[in-house]
């Protein structure tokens, strides 16, 4: 009897996926890596949607970084518009149902990679299937809203939800001179910032003319001929000819957990930092699955682009027979609203403070280029130490272009457990066009340090 | 006998004296803080010289960070266009001249704050002090050939020397339309950043339409009826209405020196990481000291503001009664010719070669932002680590808006002694109009991951 290769199978043909096939591969050549992925596409940039609706790029085609047949020519077999509805981890199969044949079968699998991405929250209310009611997760998505802009040519947009994808598919309908109106439930815009700077962006928002309104909750939505008319708050209508929901995501988990595999925060498949899930020979990457934050010790569900590859990378070495170690987040993440960037790293004053940390929190205003300097714009950094060590917890930024990538030089110090006193003397590159004298990171640390 | 407060004199009045002086200001109200400055002005922005020349700032006063006035309000006792000529040490007093009247006399210290900052090195050659060569190391350098561009309407710029300086006056040059001529006898420009680094900042002035002699030294200025017409190389004469000169600078250390002093490294005042100088009492901080790198483990010249500054903040806490010690450089610099950006950190591959390291050496090419999004340009990292155990040893960075300030992220890695493989799984911000999904600086890094 001839020995069979050794087959991977991974679920899910966006970054997480196809980044550990092709890490796989290149370390492997003998064995076969099937990936199954439900939609038209491959390895597509998710955070590259907004761009695409606000008419920054020309077509989704630019978003793809791989095709399936670039895939297939480095040898992996990937199987599009085909669903795996089942996962068999006792016959170690999983069962596939490929919608352009309308026929379900089995695939059987050494090794799985679990790389199903997260899902929009449904907002379950009135009128929610209207036409003219978008998300913004999948090039389908974006290519029915530039549709729905071009075509039905609305002129008044409504953002529900006040996070990542609701600032830039606000940027976006701006972008497009469109009346537009930002609505988010909570007291503020960008949860994963403190009030105090949600409150900088939302100035930025309205001097671009958005009408937001925060505490806001949406309570049905409008609709004349199957069509949104408007979106229903307790504080009236707001008229609407198109509107997004972004409201955040939830993993894609239900395979896993309908299969016994354990889930952990919100629902996530939990990993270890090798991305192994609680059953042997079975991993899992990127958006559905969560992650080990090294500042809070534990894992987390914080879903983004960029920790999907390097879990992918982990998974790929590994299967590659490379032991590899995801060693974790500290919650980096950055937008932009026009040309106001906003950043975060860390912990903000509100998850220290619920994580039990005793804190010191301060900020400082500066420039992004020396003050005198052309095209010099304010930021502002809030910065959070633990107090007594002064030990770096998170930094938030929002200020002018050239503001926001600041945060990596505080991401890299607090993963190496840098004091506020170690980061101040940070050999930092210093020239007017680029910044004051003092980094506006290293000002709002030297304020900070006199208080812990 | 009243008991007479305690005396610090400084000795210069810019970034690093002035920093001294307010940060003991601030602890210590009752002490006595006198300044000498031989110029008209105190703490300003040397390095805004050339973008004053190019036009960018309207008018010198911008680069004044804080008047004479504003530092006295502050109590501190600025006494301008006075000359500390000597230090008599034993004595424990400096010996000043006054150039306003032309008097000279003694002002006795308890403490003593050195920081005599650097001129810029003589280029000795017959013709040299012809009108229409200039340096550029004072406002009054600045404002003089401004007036000479604005009255003299000079076409043909030359620069000497292909060094920051260099390069910020042939983007000055550039800026006013002037025809550029960058003479740097040297095999490459940018003696900081490795040949094949280099390359690129020389295509990038190429490309702007400057004329780039590398390894062409001058050999003398031609001139008519005292005005400079010329500037004369082995390979010819290149005409020239206009010369800035700016190859290097070295200390002002014949105070220190004379006064028995001990120098380091290319005869910069000698300071340990308290910025003490060898004589109890005496502190030296900025562009006439040294400093203790990091990575070498020893002291050397390496002038730059941003060092000043945090050296002058060491010496004002020390002469305030805390402690402090600075940590070090790490050897970040950074720069721009028009909108390529040039920043170095750490060692290059012939400074850790000539260190002694054995290491590997990798460059990647990659974009500022996600390669679909509008404003993308290319940057190139090189990226320098040890053999064996992957520590990062050092990068160099050019590349288009946006490129450079990642140096930081590297200057902070290799100040927190990450390896390749800990600098991999950075938690960088990502979103596609700021980077790649993997940050450009990543990517070298994974490249280089493989040599180790």
């Amino acid at each position: 009897m001839a020995i069979r290769p050794e087959r991977i199978v991974i679920v899910g043909g966006d970054a997480a996926g196809m980044s550990a096939a092709a890490q796989l591969r290149r370390m492997r050549p003998e064995v076969e890596i099937v990936a199954f992925e439900r939609g038209h596409h491959t390895s597509y940039a998710l955070c590259g949607l907004p761009y695409y609706v606000a008419g920054y790029v020309d077509d989704t085609a630019q978003l793809v970084a791989r095709t399936p047949e670039a895939h297939r020519r480095n040898g992996i077999d990937v199987r599009l518009r085909t669903e795996v509805v089942a996962l068999d981890l006792e016959r170690r199969e999983v069962v596939a149902y490929d919608h352009e044949r309308h026929r379900e079968y089995r695939e059987p699998f050494d090794q799985l990679v679990l790389a199903t991405g997260a899902r929009p929250r449904r907002l379950a209310l009135p009128g929610r299937d209207a036409a003219g009611i978008f998300t913004l997760h999948s090039l389908e998505d974006a290519e029915a809203l530039a549709t729905w802009l071009q075509q039905e040519r609305p002129r008044r947009a409504v953002v529900v939800g006040g996070g990542y994808i609701g600032i830039e598919a606000a940027e976006a309908f701006r972008a497009r001179g469109l009346e537009t109106t930002l609505i988010e439930a909570a007291p503020h815009v960008m949860p994963l910032l403190d009030p105090d700077m949600a409150e900088l962006v939302e100035q930025a928002l309205r001097a671009d003319q958005v009408t937001v309104l925060t505490g806001t909750p949406v309570e049905a939505f409008a609709t004349r001929n199957g069509r949104v008319t408007g979106v229903l708050t307790p504080h009236g209508e707001v008229p609407a000819d198109v509107v997004v929901i972004g409201i955040g995501v939830e993993p894609n988990s239900d395979l896993a957990r309908d299969a016994g595999i354990a889930l952990g925060d919100r629902n996530a498949i939990h990993v270890d930092q090798h991305c192994r899930t609680s059953v042997p020979g079975v991993w899992a990457a990127g958006d559905c699955a969560d992650a080990y934050h090294r500042l809070l010790g534990r894992s987390v569900y914080f879903p983004l682009g960029t920790t999907a590859n390097k879990q992918g990378r982990i998974c790929g070495l590994n299967l590659g027979g490379r032991p590899a170690r995801f060693p974790g987040i500290v919650g980096t993440a950055i937008t932009r609203f026009g040309e106001t960037e906003i950043a975060r790293t860390g912990l903000s004053e509100r998850e220290a403070r619920e994580s039990g940390f005793s804190i010191v929190v301060g900020n400082a205003r500066s420039t992004t280029r020396s003050g005198y300097f052309p095209g010099a714009s304010w930021m502002t950094v809030k910065m959070v130490a633990e107090e007594g060590t002064g030990r770096l917890l998170g930094a938030q930024i929002v200020g002018g272009p050239g503001a926001g990538k600041r945060i990596d030089t505080v991401a890299t110090a607090l993963t190496a457990g840098m004091t506020l006193e170690e980061f101040i003397y940070l050999d930092l590159a210093y020239a007017p066009p680029f910044s004051p004298v003092w980094d506006p990171v290293v000002v709002a640390a030297r304020k900070l340090a006199r208080e812990v």
